[in-house]
């Protein structure tokens, strides 16, 4: 299976030349074969919202707005799976969502959990859970950005046999990361990968907008841990490009006789419930 | 507060002789003004057992054998709390565990619940979950080595109000690690600090024990993610020395108005517990 990651940068409230862009990065990774493209989160209409009533301007409802709809064409024209994200409306209530689109015309709709910052003004905290969809290539999963510091999202879609976390993300500067060292995200994305034997693929955007700087270093990386692709430099935008073997991730979660990293779990032990 | 970790190689089978270097090494970190000297898994025996019989004469009660009552005499003479690592006999049951001494002269006893590899054969699953133990300085927890490749361990104290977690370790090569960068061990303890918000002085061991390599690499990482002291060498001994500030800490969980990275969990939409 080929997975593409498309790093790019969005243009704030402007959807018609944000398909434009997406589609010609998802047009590119089709024609180097990808299977599978990942994009940016909000990459439709750009992150720095200021108020609701233009996140409400930019949100469309999944698979019948613009961004969504040329996506979902997409996905079927060129018999690729493609995920992007996008501020969703649902009757009136907005989502930090993303969305998976099927060769075959479906869709399914990821609503981020975990909620950052000033996005709690304008969307709903996600009500849908960590689902996974499955396709030929196995089964794919959805988080976005900050669900990646909580654990718990990535071990929700491993304990329903993920095989590949498709990460569309805005990730904004950690301090503390040194010249020719990982970053805080890139260290979250290959410790939750190897510690899940899963594949993840996470695009990130660059650029500022609103004075709000963003960092790439989108990646690609094996169920072992260690990157495929990536991390991309921090700026300008980027097009990844990997081979991902779904079976060797199945069979390798056996680590020797004894120990596989999932289902040793003890929940028997575990304090996860109560409020700290 | 003043963390110390040291990284040492034990001699497999010599408690005596084992007992005296990690006496030297707990005198040398509070000659250096260390209020708490975490060393690694198994110190007292080391790690290879290749039978039970083996592991049985190699095991002590907590508190009561000759390794534990040394280290709890050494922190009582010496005022600082010491964490070990020690093959435990508990009424005919083996656990792989550490215990924590505190200067008053009381104990507590931490046993992996994770068990790695051929320790399957030897010694019990953890029984007593991850506890917190109070001190002036702040609440401290134990885990242990494969422990850590569960993000659940972490969750698990950081939901008890943790501050530092001691993690007593013999980590073993992973295949991928690029030159001057990190390991995936390391990685690991980063990712968990950061995403917690917790203190962790992880020792590990080093040295070929009957045809095992460890790999050293120790290191003090503050609740930001990023290391204080560390990773030291993968070969050598060595003492690591920070101070950490649990008050930043436990201030720095807010993240800005709207997040906190324990508080933010989503409990309601987690899957968590069903088998794989």
């Amino acid at each position: 299976m080929r997975v593409a990651v498309g790093q790019v940068e969005p243009v704030f409230g402007d959807v018609a030349a944000n398909i434009t862009m997406t589609e010609a990065v998802v047009r590119e990774a089709a024609a180097q074969g990808a299977d599978l493209v990942v994009l940016p989160e909000l990459v439709s209409s750009g992150y720095m919202m200021s108020s609701r009533e233009e996140a409400f301007a930019l949100a469309e409802p999944a698979g019948a707005g613009p961004a969504t709809s040329a996506w979902k064409n997409l996905a079927a024209e060129l018999g690729v799976f493609v995920v992007a994200g996008f501020p969703e409306n649902d009757r009136g209530r907005l989502f930090n969502a993303s969305i998976l689109c099927l060769p075959d015309g479906t869709h399914a709709v990821y609503r981020k959990v975990h909620l950052w910052d000033e996005e709690a003004l304008y969307f709903e905290p996600g009500d849908l859970g960590f689902a996974v969809v499955d396709t030929r290539f196995g089964r794919l999963g959805m988080m976005i950005c900050y669900d990646g510091w909580f654990p718990e999202s990535y071990r929700s879609l491993a304990l329903q046999g993920v095989d590949v976390v498709c990460v569309p993300t805005n990730w904004v500067p950690i301090p503390g990361q040194a010249e020719g060292q990982p970053g805080m995200a890139t260290i979250l994305t290959m410790g939750a990968a190897h510690s899940n034997g899963v594949i993840v693929a996470a695009a990130d955007r660059v650029g500022v907008e609103r004075g709000q700087e963003f960092i790439g270093q989108s990646l690609i990386v094996s169920h072992t841990g260690w990157p495929l692709a990536g991390p991309a430099a921090a700026t300008g935008a980027a097009l990844l490009v990997a081979d991902v073997d779904v079976a060797a991730a199945r069979r390798s979660r056996a680590w020797g006789a004894f120990n596989h990293p999932v289902r040793d779990r003890r929940p028997d032990a575990y304090r996860l419930h109560p409020a700290p």
